[in-house]
């Protein structure tokens, strides 16, 4: 279908911009060129080996994944230097270690001294080290070690004395900046984690212990605060796609963002004022639960236009105020909604249509599963 | 892995108890056995052969789908009368027309006269028909023709009348009875959307059409009322596998569910008196939107216990009152969540997880897309 224009995909469709993806990669690369901080970007949200490639700049090398399956996927594919930041999970030690032995750097988190003990209980062949970098808590208010405990500190330790195991860096991720709104507050949490992180590395320092420091998330690695440039690395995700949620918080303009998913009008209900989609919950997933003043998602050149609420392979439409004009939506007619959240949508589809200047330039297919 | 013990499984995983699923579907044959109605499976909970072949006793045939994937999907493998059950999509009419022509009976569904033209302008090649159910809004409140409405009936004659065109039958979905709770409301909205069908029908005869008719919804057909009887059809589909949701409408008990998704501890927070578990909503959905009093499932065993949000890997569980035991889910140990939308859960799945007596047997593989 290459060549072709986006009217000529079945609907529901995930559909990515690719210029606007080259562009959101140019700008978060250059950002992090300005701030003098390596960028290893997160896989998470396309899970694809285009993106990949585009963030990385064809390097292939320097990323960081949200599961196991990621990492073998990647892996499989030439890339490397590749940090799978989450809690080490103890059903996937020996697939960690096999990484571990095949790549020339694969790098492990944890936040517990029973992770450190399933590393040393299985040592790596050949003399090679775990790469492990310790999960600090810096009020995000998820996983890692809360860092003014003094187990933080105690388990840092602990890991940079254990045989066979090296401590390559501590990572906090400030998803506590979603809370935000504007670029005041989310600067405040990249200011706050950026300032924990390094009175931890103080900490580390004090005891005789150096390795690298990284934070991110996409809206604090958008507006970067300037401290951010005494870290080693950061690790924004979203920010090739981004979403309505992203233009909420602050991190972007709804401009800015790449990813759609096309729709079909499938029914009109005047009874009840409303019109029906083909895109349910199967097609753009229930994350936002509906909060926006538009819904589940913003239908593009609609603002009167609400989707209240999904079904399996159905999405219910309806104006914000007075009555729906059918006319202006025959059944057939395309709408095109902007996710609220790119991660959970792009979830969804086994499958991306990629378009730059409205013609399908080719498919991207992400990895699933763990 | 065939034999193992579930604990042998990498998670999050989604298992599926096959005794249960074939108790359940045989529970649902006799109980259409002894109505006196056929029976027509709905394939959009599991997406899978295997499934597939338990709901039909190995028939293959007399099943209705969602997505025209599943659709080309069974027909790939053997399958055959498949009613495809959603308004005709425009954009799939030639995609429809070809499973129209290879097939012995692959029906349509609409419910609008645009629908009809668009078949009318493509018709089939070798004589054959277009076999067309009529959708019936009868109070459901999503797709369908107002069963009140004289557009129904005028609807129904055009179809009738269109060369090249046949009315197979009249459906509609009675999925208001998801918002029953116990089997005195159930049977309520199943009688009514039993009565307002046959009333149709009844005014269809008057004119002197005569076609099938067909209502469905899990929660209807586990608890069916006599006139089901008077129906040609019933088309439910979430009883194979069942879920908290159901439970709680009353359509089955927990001990009929039959699916759960494995999870481990991967995160101690004794700060927040919480637990991290590996099943963030790519394992589970966010489906429910945490409204259960245990929050987003049920976690077998652990009444105790509530799932209280999730992100894309991470599950925040804490107790519902007093403080952890810690001792009691060391990291790495296995916790069993009930989903409470298995359609949801399983659409998150690339893979099934089989196993009778808590031994693996199998995996199954769902089709996705559209």
């Amino acid at each position: 279908m290459e060549g072709e224009p986006l009217t000529a995909l079945c609907t529901p469709a995930l559909v990515v911009d690719v210029d606007i993806v080259k562009r959101n990669a140019q700008k978060m690369m250059e950002r992090c060129r300005n701030l003098g901080v390596q960028l290893r970007p997160h896989m998470k949200t396309h899970k694809t080996l285009e993106c990949a490639d585009i963030m990385t700049g064809g390097s292939r090398r320097c990323i960081v994944v949200s599961t196991l399956a990621e990492a073998c996927f990647y892996a499989d594919h030439g890339f490397d230097d590749i940090l799978y930041a989450y809690s080490l999970p103890f059903d996937k030690v020996e697939r960690c270690a096999a990484l571990s032995e095949r790549l020339s750097l694969f790098q492990v988190l944890l936040d517990h001294p029973d992770a450190l003990e399933q590393l040393r209980k299985r040592p790596l062949r050949d003399g090679r080290l775990w790469h492990v970098w310790l999960k600090l808590d810096c009020n995000n208010g998820r996983a890692g070690v809360l860092h003014t405990e003094p187990e933080a500190l105690q388990l840092a330790r602990a890991i940079s004395e254990t045989e066979g195991v090296e401590l390559t860096g501590v990572y906090a991720h400030c998803g506590n900046t979603y809370n935000c709104r504007e670029v005041e507050q989310i600067q405040a949490v990249a200011q706050e984690t950026t300032t924990f992180t390094l009175q931890f590395m103080e900490k580390l320092k004090a005891v005789g212990i150096s390795c690298k420091s990284s934070i991110g998330s996409t809206p604090s690695c958008s507006h970067p605060v300037k401290d951010m440039a005494l870290l080693s690395e950061v690790h924004p995700g979203n920010y090739t796609f981004y979403d309505v949620q992203q233009s909420v918080i602050g991190s972007c303009s709804l401009q800015d963002v790449a990813v759609r998913v096309l729709t079909r009008v499938i029914g009109h209900c005047p009874h009840r004022n409303q019109l029906l989609i083909d895109c349910g919950w199967t097609g753009l997933s229930l994350d936002g639960a509906g909060k926006l003043p538009t819904g589940y998602a913003v239908i593009e050149g609609h603002p009167n236009l609400k989707l209240l609420s999904m079904t399996q392979e159905h999405g219910r439409v309806e104006p914000i105020s007075g009555s729906l004009d059918y006319s202006r939506y025959p059944l057939g007619c395309l709408l095109t909604l902007i996710p609220y959240h790119a991660c959970a949508t792009a979830m969804m589809h086994p499958v991306y249509h990629i378009h730059s200047e409205g013609r399908l330039v080719g498919r991207w297919t992400p990895t699933r599963g763990w």
